[in-house]
């Protein structure tokens, strides 16, 4: 295989990219200067030596000397630290702290699919119920709130870890929840699905 | 003015026609045998005939007999009497219908402008207000729901009725409440937006 | 069947309606003034005294007095009347206007498909024949053009009426011709199908 | 900034994406293993050592050991070697060979923007003009094909080349040709516009 193909088979593995587009992307690198095209195989080959995956909730950070292997919120002494959020990835913590969310966070690594046997291989499971109890012996822990996507594969992840978890919440004596579910902003009644308005007239306050 | 541009601007009145779409109405219309216009003129022209408004909701519906007045649901003895979901329009019905939902409706007409300085002229604001009373006064309500779209007229509207419908909540013994707000059925956490996700983790449980 | 159902079951026939929008149509018409209602019925119930359809090319026109069964361009003695375009259907006129062609029409009444035995069922195939050999007779005919889609029925109705006129144009000395292919406006090399590249290869000029 | 920022950003730079994706590609070389990111990283770097631009085309090609800085089309002796078809960019030559064309190309790299006053610093001009008198001066030369898109920068570019390239036509006889506009394959005549119609009446044949 050649360099062109390589690449361009490369660029097709990234996320919502398909092989017309991955060309283009290589067509793109071969019209810059060899200098530009230097400068980002030096920050994608130095990406892993500048980052770090916090010990606390395993989303991806920029290192620093003085964050000891702890992410910014993780590190963060003005958070609301009894509360963490469970979400599935690194890019949805962007749009929960858009929210005015002030707790912490665990990112999970994934969803399990529907058919598979064992969750720990899919998401972080055993590093969440350890996680839990950690913050729990430090007596910091009010809530445990599950942020996973309102689609079949996130209904699914969430009844596993609420049949895991509850147990724990019941024994350490903090609060599981979850997110809401109901008319999101902006949406016509008109419009919505039967199963959102029963979630929205469930939820009703 | 003649009759096939005539024709075509009624239709573009039509919801969701425009110019385009209109012509080809007609241009079918013009295409089908004049017995199929006949008939199409005359459903349209007995609409009012045969249907009417129902005195309780103000929902259109079918006229029969038995009915003396009321649609089906505000002449059944099978749904939850106490319990009044609020709706901008009709079409809204369906949706509430097909979530499970057992109980009455009131249909309001519309929704208030955010400038609009009477709200009386653009929602049946009086007839609810009536509503409430009467049905109260038979010892049969429970709880209004405000059932309005998530939208910003929607959110005005919904602010303006629970001003006026708050103190009669109040001295009446009813609950008032509106549709939850979060994630819709299928959303995905990445794509929500902060004000839904705000929402979500407000109304979590 | 009540009258609400019958009449948004032939707002479903309606080109590109769906049940929903129907429903929607049904509704709109409700909420209006018996009046509007009472005009609409009447345009529609009109629209075959007050239209006819043209002699000559068979689209439908308003009538007036003075046409004596032809439409405007057909009895317009400023177009050029030696060519025929020849469409699919009336809607197809309004484009060919705008795009500034001075010549008539002739409208088919449909595409033939594909595994049609007939094409005289679908198309007005023996009446463009007519019209053809009246035209010449007049010494008026000096081009045919086939005004057809660029769609897979559109080839196919083409394929069709080139063998059918093939020779009569040879015999009544007129030229056949169809639309060209290539690029349309506005769209770029990338992203056009090799089908139409080799058009507009082919029609390079 | 922080490596991950300075990734995103060049990533943003990329065709097609905006920072969100951006985002998400740095996200997901994160959780790749440190080996398929070296690997990424030395096959963007070594892009430029492998790859070369086609001494008479111009198109950027990978590197053999035979075809002495010509791509596989210029350098084949099984090619319609009289006719050049001039286009944007390299990605439009996917399109162009998969309709069938066995000429050879030229690629301009890039169109002149309407307000430009000095084409050659957009596109290379003077390279054509070399290439056509080069090919000319060895008998090969029988035909330039303008490739350009039907966009309003596609034509002000081809005007501009015909005004530069048609007293060299003249002088060397050669056929300067551009593509030909009309209906593109799949389309309809209701939909398409009127510059579309009028280009497929104008090449109609």
């Amino acid at each position: 295989v050649n360099p062109i193909d390589r690449l361009t088979e490369a660029f097709e593995h990234f996320p919502g990219i398909g092989p017309r587009q991955a060309r283009r992307f290589v067509q793109y690198l071969l019209t810059r200067p060899a200098g530009t095209r230097a400068e980002l195989a030096k920050a994608i080959g130095e990406l892993g030596a500048s980052s770090a995956q916090c010990k606390s909730c395993y989303r991806w950070f920029v290192k620093t000397a003085s964050q000891k292997g702890f992410c910014g919120v993780c590190a963060s002494t003005s958070r609301e630290r009894g509360t963490i959020c469970v979400v599935e990835k690194d890019a949805d913590i962007d749009g929960v702290e858009r929210s005015g969310y002030r707790g912490l966070y665990f990112v999970l690594g994934g969803v399990v699919p529907l058919a598979a046997e064992e969750p720990e291989k899919y998401v972080r499971l055993r590093e969440l119920v350890h996680r839990t109890e950690a913050d729990a012996a430090k007596k910091e822990l009010s809530e445990v709130i599950l942020g996973l996507s309102a689609t079949t594969e996130g209904d699914h992840t969430r009844a596993l870890l609420q049949e895991k978890l509850a147990p724990l919440a019941a024994a350490l004596k903090f609060k599981l929840s979850s997110l809401g579910r109901g008319l999101s902003t902006g949406s016509e009644l008109e419009y919505a699905d039967p199963d959102t308005i029963a979630s929205a007239l469930n939820s009703r306050a």
